[in-house]
């Protein structure tokens, strides 16, 4: 089913312990799309300065990405830099600018609007709710979010809370919203928010899905080779929103795969910088890690 | 088969945002004993001092504890006194009194020198291996351990693990013996110093399960009632020896059960001080919450 995603396009400089990446291409809406590519076409909506080679979108449009909502704005595209050190579980922002992301008021092309699942990457709420209304209604809404918005926005978060189908967010955004220390308690208090489900993740430590009925967990894809975890939440939501959107269908059983679909996304892509280690991984190789990531958890 | 465990018996006094226990019965022969009581007899061997109630130790004998092994010696039991803040996962101790434990030389009954799983409870590794040396050949040994003998006593417990089947520790300490902050490269070093299996526990995310062949990785249970974590790691390693001596042997499958089962055995122990929880829960509770567990990890 068709799948829109809209969210940030990006120049990324990014230093770890394995090296580093200057003014590569990121952003959560090129990640997402990349890892959702995998798995269905789908629509982007973004927006890039003239500093911003058109080029760099022809290798999503050939992984059936439509790039026409991608607007192109006066000034220069959304610059950020950080950098990951130790065991790398957090990253430390060196610099953020907003550039043209800042006043970013996302115009969902008429063709676009019919879209029956979609995934609207963090920013801000209000930015969000103004994507929803400009959509016929849409079967499935998830939404990204950060602590920044739980501060300077919680009103508008909640009012989005209220209108989307599921949320997805990690252990401390999760904890900060929900005012719970336990993560189990906190999905639960998530949900009653308005979300029919609320996907925490973990990082390393793999992900929860909460829903009215049902919990489920998964551990992380055991990598022993992480390079730059950049992205690595985008490409989670990518390969779980992309094989539902595949599937068609939101049922405990495609959750669940798609739970698995993003874990080993997520995992493909930490393994190089930017796209490097998704771009050399085709969907064959994804099915072959997903085969063998059930072996890890199934009893 | 049968199962051995040595360790300690200690009165512990532990305070948590949920309350507190005043010299509770615990340590981790017991912890482990009371755990492995729900799936197979078991032979304890373990000291304590004059002060000790030895009417204490009726509750073990009635679960199927051999107590026959319990030492008493001159002076105080061991008394461990901590405390527990924020989300609970590390113990703060306030106060250790190694007492007779500290001048612990176990002495292993004739009858029970036969018995086919033996696990060996965190102590000093020349003590653990002096265990060894009392036993026929016993078909599956594994040892706890903590960070104080990495550091103190390295060389032995590289002796140690070079004679054990198998290694069970948290986390941090993987990361410690290693050298490894990546816990899958972790493992990995670990398994080269001996051991055929080693056991990764990571609290509330989980455990992992390295072999040669094999990777394994299970989430917690996901309790939303965590109130006190005190001998988690043990009833956790009583879950699982019980499970695979009661199995009788050691493959893939019945390694892959024991884990769920100490993770199982963990999660009660957790819902309340010393053996509350585990007291109030049966057999039959124990396997509809396996039941429940599976369903929430199994895609």
């Amino acid at each position: 089913m068709s799948l829109l995603v809209v969210g940030s396009i990006a120049f990324d400089s990014v230093e770890t312990p394995f090296g580093k990446a200057e003014t590569a291409l990121g952003g959560s809406a090129l990640y997402f799309s990349y890892a959702a590519s995998y798995f269905t076409h789908l629509r982007l909506v973004g927006v890039v300065g003239r500093d911003f080679p058109m080029v760099a979108l022809d290798e999503f449009k050939r992984r059936g990405v439509d790039c026409s909502g991608v607007e192109v704005a006066d000034g220069d595209t959304f610059r950020w830099s950080g950098k990951y050190e130790g065991d790398m579980s957090v990253a430390q922002t060196i610099e953020t600018k907003l550039n043209v992301f800042g006043n970013f008021q996302p115009k969902i092309p008429a063709g676009f609007r019919d879209s029956r699942f979609v995934f609207l990457a963090n920013g801000a709420p209000t930015t969000q709710m103004a994507v929803l209304k400009q959509m016929d209604k849409p079967d499935f809404v998830v939404a990204d979010t950060m602590n920044l918005w739980m501060r300077i926005a919680k009103p508008d978060l909640l009012n989005l809370l209220k209108n989307v189908s599921g949320l997805i967010l990690n252990d401390e955004e999760a904890r900060e919203l929900s005012g719970q220390r336990n993560l189990i308690r906190a999905g639960r208090e998530i949900l009653k928010l308005g979300p029919r489900i609320v996907v925490v993740k973990k990082g390393e430590h793999g992900a929860f899905l909460f829903s009215e009925f049902v919990q489920f967990a998964l551990p992380a894809y055991p990598t022993d080779d992480v390079k730059d975890p950049t992205g690595a939440g985008d490409s989670f939501a990518g390969g779980f929103m992309g094989s539902l959107a595949a599937a068609g269908k939101v049922t405990l059983s495609t959750l669940k795969r798609a739970m698995a679909y993003g874990t080993i996304c997520a995992s493909v892509n930490v393994e190089d910088f930017s796209f490097a280690a998704m771009r050399r991984t085709n969907r064959e190789q994804v099915d072959r890690r997903f085969e063998e990531f059930l072996q890890f958890i199934q009893i």
